[in-house]
């Protein structure tokens, strides 16, 4: 694959995962180093979330426990949307938190609870 | 639930799981620690695993997710073998493992990869 | 133990370490997930802090330091106030912090102490 | 302080922690790096374990949990011997362990207590 | 080295890394603890920033890496500053930042871009 | 940059680093998975080492750090042989970690230094 390709295959998965308004936030990133910005995309977008072998709905199950696994909370909450955004039920993501208590603890899972149930909010 | 349904429930999800082998090793808690032995099949078995808004290999997504994500690779070598068992695929499995370096860095990955590597040559 | 039974333990042993404010806040829990938070009141607060083999500021003395060393700054700061309700002196709690800057560097401490210092300030 | 008195209270320290065997090992840092192995005397054990707040089992309560929470193995293993010789009973020890299970997960809190009942089995 | 030169070493070093308001808000741990302000100045600056076998702004290249790798942000801003003061540039800054992409992921190297971002701002 | 430059920039960055025998012991990686292979060396590599912001002795003073904070200690053996492969001496290499002692606590920078020793030792 060449690179203008795995560019414009970042910006597709982005489009599946993001709302244009948590897209444009992103897009920061493009004016502090360009360079970093074409790494996202790339290989964080294009070369990950547009392989086949597992769904977006499964990548972000994954995404979300990484997430809540090393108390990355600010990336949590844009997630918790994209989780949303390709199909996951509340009910799921609550589960996979609940999952999570047994495995990282319950100060990570309370924390990342209280983070869904404010996004859920903010897309009812 | 009354607490001897918990520990079934627990025991009926590990079987599941786990082969006869791993779950036999796993008893040596029993000796140990029965207190402890307790929790993990009530709460960490009969709790978590048994609930039903994800299916078990959704489960082991989560499962490997975690400890792939904390460097926990004794436990990450028993739950990959219990991936297989639940009907995840190798592909997906690697997959897990390949969307992981994104998010936890290559060093994990890699270390992941290998085990998997391991396990599933001795699971052919 | 039977399920209400646990579940009653937890409820007690919160009502010890949490003043009736904080406890308000921790039922937010409740509305979001009956089910979350029902595991962390049976099984965090009943099964755990129940046991008759540590006291209840020995309890502390490892909640405080676990939380410290994953960074969970969020979740320090009520556990410093239960720390004081269970009867861990200022100097005591302080030396906790001092000793970890040994064994989690001084990033964590550093701001674990400056959390401590308002906690203390709040509760004179 | 002067830096004589604060290496040899470290030294002191140590000597009250762990048995002949385990600071001879841990001497062979005085080769690889004499400016650490004086780091670690003077600063490790003579600043932190000599100050008075805390007595020395609870600052091993302290220790043993943060090194559960790092996933620090090998030196739990040293740790889980200095618990032993500065007081602390088995059963104290299994239960930092049994109450870490709910803050830093299962995996970490399961493999502790293997090593711990190794341990045990070593000093019997 | 007595006790006394340790800690002036400490203060020396902190005048070459941090501003003169960024020291004035570091010194309020005087107040708090003042046996912990007397460590991290004595043994955090002066054993460790003092010695001369890394330059500061190598050192300051690992001090960055460290806090990154353990998402610890708020220290994070206060050496990126120290980075600058010492000599690197912002180009070699925002290097480390990329570099660790591929070691700790990309949700801690995205949120530290996004701090440096902010400091380079502060700081032209 | 097309992506077979890319491909061959990681290999180039791969020479500089490692010795031949780690370089064949890491192939091992294409026959597990020759996607996760080529992301290794595309973005791993190619991506990240080949470029020229940061001296490739500085790049491992970055890897080696992180490596220590991540307690990720297999990888750190490689990368103690890359670092002195790039030209940085035994003394800075014990140097960074002295430095990381403040930074991760003293049980990880212990067994690094355990670990770089024999590395040392290994490369006389």
């Amino acid at each position: 694959m060449e690179d203008k390709k795995r560019y414009e295959a970042g910006i597709q998965a982005m489009e599946e995962l993001f709302s244009s308004e948590v897209r444009k936030g992103m897009q920061e990133m493009k004016q502090i180093s360009p360079d970093f910005w074409e790494m996202i995309v790339s290989f964080g977008f294009g070369d990950l979330y547009s392989r086949e072998a597992l769904s977006l709905s499964q990548r972000e199950i994954v995404t979300l426990t990484t997430l809540i696994t090393q108390g990355a909370f600010d990336q949590l909450k844009v997630h918790l949307e994209a989780a949303l955004n390709v199909g996951l039920s509340k009910e799921e993501i609550m589960e996979v938190i609940i999952h999570c208590s047994g495995y990282v603890g319950f100060p990570k899972a309370v924390q990342s609870m209280g983070i869904a149930a404010e996004v859920f909010k903010n897309n009812e």
